[in-house]
């Protein structure tokens, strides 16, 4: 039987990360799939032909030119693990353009041009396969495309971004700041110098751009999803939401509603007895909620050079036995037209229950005033909550609101801003119903 | 674009589920295919011509005799959803013979006899689904099959039995008996009038047999599996069990060893801080440890029309579009001979630490007595537990004993049964690392 030849672009975690799999596991591949999956070529900046490769691999070709991978007649799938929307785009189009079928894990590029990228696969005739763009680990792609096909996707919340997710459970566990685990996490090389794309959401919003998109059939963009990161949350906070049965974490959430598809990247109170709730530390988790098949969840790392490598091997694995088969896959799991059903909308028509937190320079008649903007938004008062804190001058205090428009809290929000008496502006979290 | 069609074979639960979906989602499906899923032909033992089908599905043909299905040249796949191993290995291999792809959601078929069935298949050329056999709303099949099958996996635990978990969490929850959940569970509809297929632990070690032959790509039949059920777990065991910070659960495991592969299903202590002690009711959950991934976990339905109805539509949309591309998959999922490497062995290699729960005449120098059997077979004394009970006489009592080899507490338990102040044999419950 012919074998099915890989060229690999990129050679950094993820990267390593596969070679040593397809190394490793190279019999059980073969038995799993009837032939061999070959490492053709290896390609990295730095690069040179005697660079060592895991054993097995030794008689792959080395270059530093990317053209050479996607030029080379033997190679038949290119596997794009060099991230960025720059040179990972060139090599995508080089591949396509050079009839290889591609394997990527660039969840920058696909959430952004992800739908274009498609259809010029389908149009070249070849696969393209991206179970490593989002949620490493977690093989969800293979969820919503095969698993759950024949399903109608209600609802998705996921936990998407490790780092935040270390960075908030640890507040939880210690009582300590948001300033001092990101710097410890960054001490650790668990976060990056800078902490932007993971701390304010983008990453998780790019992720979530891809889920939604695969979930719903429905033309998602980044920009379509509102974002907002978690550098204001404290530990306070985490007491506050305790307190309420709830806990913090940054919640990628895409909901289908009558006006259409509510998509949001923010810190938000959910309650701690549910699954999602337990998920700590750098793993990662998708809720899904189908018409039909009712909740599932889905729970794993999210980054790392093996578990993301896993991803990058089985897609390399899938997309080899389509070659083999003849049969790349014609549909775009992107949709070609906005289908209405799901068009995104602003995430002001959201109703939510938020919890409000202020801090204050305490005086007299503070509940009233706040109370008193609230009542003219149409937002009716839960509870008002005040912790014993040891910090009089300023004391942090919560009130919750019923369940009103993210139209109205916003409002009342920018009227609170200016208020003499509040050390800082408000902060409002949405409290997420259970899926 | 030529559409495929499909003959319904089977219209209890699961079938009725099925259509209502394929009905209702059929736009949908059509959209993620490129074509169109129709329904050709049903049947069911009553059906008759004038059988009222969900809309949308009216042409299609309807009979009470599944041979005119598996001949019907219209027909490109038929789902087969009668369940047993008579008629439906019947309508499988007239399926099969008949050149039509088949969908399975029949656990018990496959777990006996799916190495042969897809043999047959692979040499007639047709393409098997039969994700709706386990744990109907999570797609564990894809999730081995395509997204992690990169990885190699070292062990699987799960949760498969809605019943049972449903009995044993009850139990938790209301502190009551064994048979007044059972009967309860049997008045509402949950339970079987004969349960002993759900609390005897047949029907998940059936489910076991093929998840373990997927995760491991090993030849394993129900019959390599040790099986216990759950008809002796009283109230006063969850009590001890909290007490231990554990709970208990039917765990069907299969775990790589130096040995072999072990495979059980069995109640187990499991520490109550772990997701899967979490999963209560009628849910469903698979925990899965891989060489290079980590753990990942599937949480969802396990039984229902509508969630196992999505996993045989799914199952249909993908075996559709390889008919529609030309390329059955080639590879059985069931090994052709034993590997070696993962050949089940006796649960009695097994080290665990256990649970042993006693039922007294109360009377000096019991402990002495237990503890020196304990003591004769090597096995190390943990802990000895006793809980303020009203029950004097025959008061329960629990000794926790150090990872010991299930072949010495299980010879342990031998020569202690027919001590004369024992009410009746000892129960032990394996105490389960965390995955």
């Amino acid at each position: 039987m012919k074998d099915v030849h890989v060229g690999v672009i990129g050679l950094g975690n993820v990267g390593s990360g596969a070679l040593s799999i397809l190394a490793a596991n190279a019999d059980q591949i073969a038995v799993k799939l009837g032939f061999r999956l070959r490492v053709a070529a290896v390609c990295s900046r730095s690069l040179s032909g005697s660079t060592k490769l895991p054993d097995g691999l030794g008689d792959a070709v080395r270059t530093s030119d990317w053209r050479e991978i996607v030029t080379n007649p033997r190679v038949d799938i290119v596997a794009e693990l060099v991230g960025g929307t720059t040179v990972a785009r060139e090599i995508i189009d080089g591949a396509t353009a050079n009839g290889k079928s591609i394997v990527t894990a660039n969840k920058e590029l696909m959430a952004l041009s992800g739908a274009e990228i498609w259809d010029r696969a389908i149009k070249a005739n070849i696969n393209l396969a991206m179970e490593a763009s989002v949620a490493g680990g977690i093989p969800i792609h293979a969820v919503l495309r095969e698993g759950i096909s024949g399903d109608r996707i209600v609802a998705i919340a996921g936990i998407l971004n490790g780092t935040s997710n270390y960075i908030l459970t640890e507040m939880e566990r210690r009582g300590e700041s948001f300033d001092s685990i990101l710097g410890e996490a960054q001490a650790l090389g668990y976060a990056e110098a800078d902490p932007s794309a993971d701390v304010d959401g983008y990453d998780a919003r790019s992720k979530l751009a891809i889920l939604a998109a695969l979930a719903f059939g429905e033309r998602i963009t980044p920009s379509d999803i509102f974002v907002e990161g978690i550098r204001r949350i404290t530990a306070q906070d985490f007491d506050y939401a305790h307190q309420l049965g709830h806990t913090i974490r940054l919640i990628c959430g895409a909901r289908q509603t009558e006006r259409g598809l509510i998509l949001s990247v923010r810190p938000a109170l959910i309650r701690q007895s549910t699954i999602l709730a337990n998920v700590r530390g750098a793993y990662n988790a998708v809720w899904v909620k189908g018409q039909f098949g009712g909740d599932t969840f889905y729970y794993g790392r999210g980054a790392g050079a093996s578990p993301t490598g896993v991803a990058v091997v089985s897609d390399l694995m899938r997309v080899a036995r389509e070659i083999r088969n003849g049969s790349p896959e014609r549909v775009s799991p992107f949709a070609h037209e906005r289908l209405g059903e799901y068009a995104p909308v602003s995430i002001k028509l959201q109703h939510r229950a938020y919890y409000l937190r202020f801090r204050v320079n305490d005086r007299p008649g503070i509940i009233a005033e706040l109370a008193g903007i609230l009542a003219s938004k149409q937002i009716g008062l839960e509870a008002v909550l005040q912790l014993p804190s040891n910090t009089k001058d300023h004391l942090p205090f919560v009130i919750t609101v019923e369940p009103s428009s993210e139209q109205a809290v916003q409002d009342a929000v920018e009227q609170m801003r200016p208020l003499s008496f509040l050390r800082e502006a408000p902060l409002a979290l949405p409290m997420e119903p259970p899926l």
